[in-house]
Formats: structure tokens, sequence, C-alpha cells
């Protein structure tokens, strides 16, 4: 296996513009000069400190949420995550924002992959991923519009779940999370 | 498993505005009336007919793809993508797509996850996931700034990718896609 193309000299960023393209989103323009000398210009959302999402387990269930998703207006089924707030570590937010989202917290938080990237040809986002295990009810006010709703599935429910074509789990990196923490306990 | 809470009654939209928020991105700003009576303003990136994403195996190695990604500007591990064009079926945008990505077609294409999730808090988009096999070499001209290098990797060395903590390979729909490809061949 052969990464040294990941060693490519970087473009050569000519000019950059950022700019507040909406009252959430800030866009950054950036000229790039590629080391073939071909010019071309791309757009980026940027901010943010990062995010974080929490695969919850007890042992023997996952804990999945429903959560209102208002790029497709619809339910969709994924995992609790949320912002790395100021002045937080990516590990004191995801155990935040479980008690945020379904009021559970967790004594043990094991990183599955941190620097999770979402969409990189286009948002600056990364995200910090975590197993948490020995899970304790601890409810925190959060800023959601309703409760989240959560769906306890099994370890072989979780396999239909990822496996299965037709399957309501939908999301990248809510089934790139399941499937890194099924291997970390030894399921996959 | 009770997924009930997928069927939880839809917020009402009681404003919609659309704008072109930057040269390449439109957002859409929706006033929301969650079912609970909270209201919320949420706002969403708009457009397309959707992205494909390859899975290219050729029945020995995976194709993974080397590419400059704007949004982290960084040369990040992948697999070969792009949008569906005007008057295209997914399956005939994930065969072009191979060969102006990486001078290569394929004659099976299986799906693997179709509506396949990004960001759906935030964005519209989804993506169609294939297994290409059969592959044979084809080569289109494409709108890349600079040629996209391929990683040959195995089985096993694409297992070590997956689950090692400090891989490169990041991208979470990357890694939905592999695992899902390589459940499908009977190697996870």
């Amino acid at each position: 296996m052969d990464l040294s193309a990941l060693l490519h000299p970087l473009p050569e960023v000519t000019r950059r513009k950022r700019f507040k393209a909406s009252r959430i989103f800030t866009v950054e323009e950036m000229d790039l000069k590629f080391s073939n000398g071909t010019l071309a210009t791309y757009e980026k959302i940027v901010g943010g400190r990062g995010a974080v999402m929490a695969v919850p387990f007890d042992g023997q269930y996952f804990y999945l949420s429903v959560e209102y998703a208002g790029g497709l207006e619809s339910y969709q089924l994924g995992l609790v995550k949320g912002k790395v707030d100021s002045g937080e570590t990516p590990e004191q937010a995801v155990v935040r924002e479980l008690s945020e989202e379904i009021s559970f917290s967790a004594r043990k938080v094991t990183p599955l992959k941190l620097g999770m990237t979402v969409a990189p040809g286009m948002l600056e986002l990364t995200m910090y991923v975590y197993l948490c295990e020995d899970l304790y009810p601890c409810k925190q006010e959060g800023d959601e519009p309703e409760p989240i709703e959560i769906v306890k599935v099994t370890v072989q429910e979780l396999k239909e779940l990822l496996f299965s074509e037709d399957s309501p789990l939908k999301e990248a990196r809510s089934i790139a999370a399941l499937t890194l923490a099924m291997h970390k306990i030894g399921a996959l």
C-alpha cells in the first residue's frame, strides 16, 4: 500500500475572502494554483471548534437517536452529536451532549476516530467520535427544540440496520461510527 | 427495536426563503413550528440531483483515491465521487465518474446504499453508493484540476485502514461505503 500521494505538494492559495453568507454559514472563497499550474476557485464552509459524536453502549444495547433533520425535512435515525463549545475538550463535549440529548452520562469514553471528516471538499468540519460506556442517568438542559427519542438496538439488530439495503440507518457518519464501535467491542 | 419515533409528526414550515448565499452555495431558511409548539429557524444548503460514490474492487484490490480537499486544505484518502448530471441515472453517473477520475469503467455495479446522507441537519445532499466490479480501462475527460492518484489496497490492508485509530482514512462516507462493500463481498 503506497500512501505517498498524500504527500503531494499543496496548491498555492493566491487569494482568500471570508464572508458571512447567511445567518449561520460563513464561507471562505480561495483562489488556488495547483502544482501542475491549473488555476481554480474553491469555496468552503468554515467555523467552529469541531463536533463530537457518541456511540452509547450499555453492554447489551446501542442507543440510537431519532431527531429532526432540517436538511432533509424528515426524522432521521442517528447518534448523539453536537458542537464542541469554547473552553471544552471533545471528551467533555461528548459527555455534555449525551446528558443534554438523551439524559445519560458515561463513566468510560473511548476514542473511535478523532478527526473524522464529513464532506472534506466543502466543509472544514471534523468530528471526534467516541464509544460511551458505563452509562448512568444524568439530565442536563440543552438547546433541542423537542426531546430526542432513543431507539435501543442489540448487536444483532444493529448488524441488520447497518447491512440491509433498505435500512432506515442512512447517515454516513453514524454508519461509520457504529461499525467502528462494533469492531471495538469485538462484534465485527 | 421500536422505530415508531421515525413517524413523529413533522414540524410545520411557516416560512421559507431561498437565496444564493455565495458563488456555489444556495441556502434555504425555514421557520419551523414543532409539534410541541416550539418555534425555530433552520437553514440548509440546497440544490443538486444527489451525488454518487464508487467502491471499485477488482477481485483482489480496492481502489482508493487521493484528492485535494478544499474544506481541509489537504490531500485526503477517499473514493471516486461526483454529482449526478441532468438526464443521468445514478448508475450512469457512477460509471462516468469512475472513467473521468481514475480511468476505469465497471461492467458490474451493485447498490450498497441508495440515499446515504452526509450531514442531514444542514445539507439536502444524499448519495448513491455502489460496489463497482469487473473493472476495465476506460478514460473520459473530467473537470478535475489535476489527475487523481489511485491507492490499491488488499482486503487485509483495508481492514487496517478502517479500524486503526490513527489511520489516514478519515472520511465518514468512505468508511461507511467501504465497510458496506467489505460486508457485501463477505470479508466482514
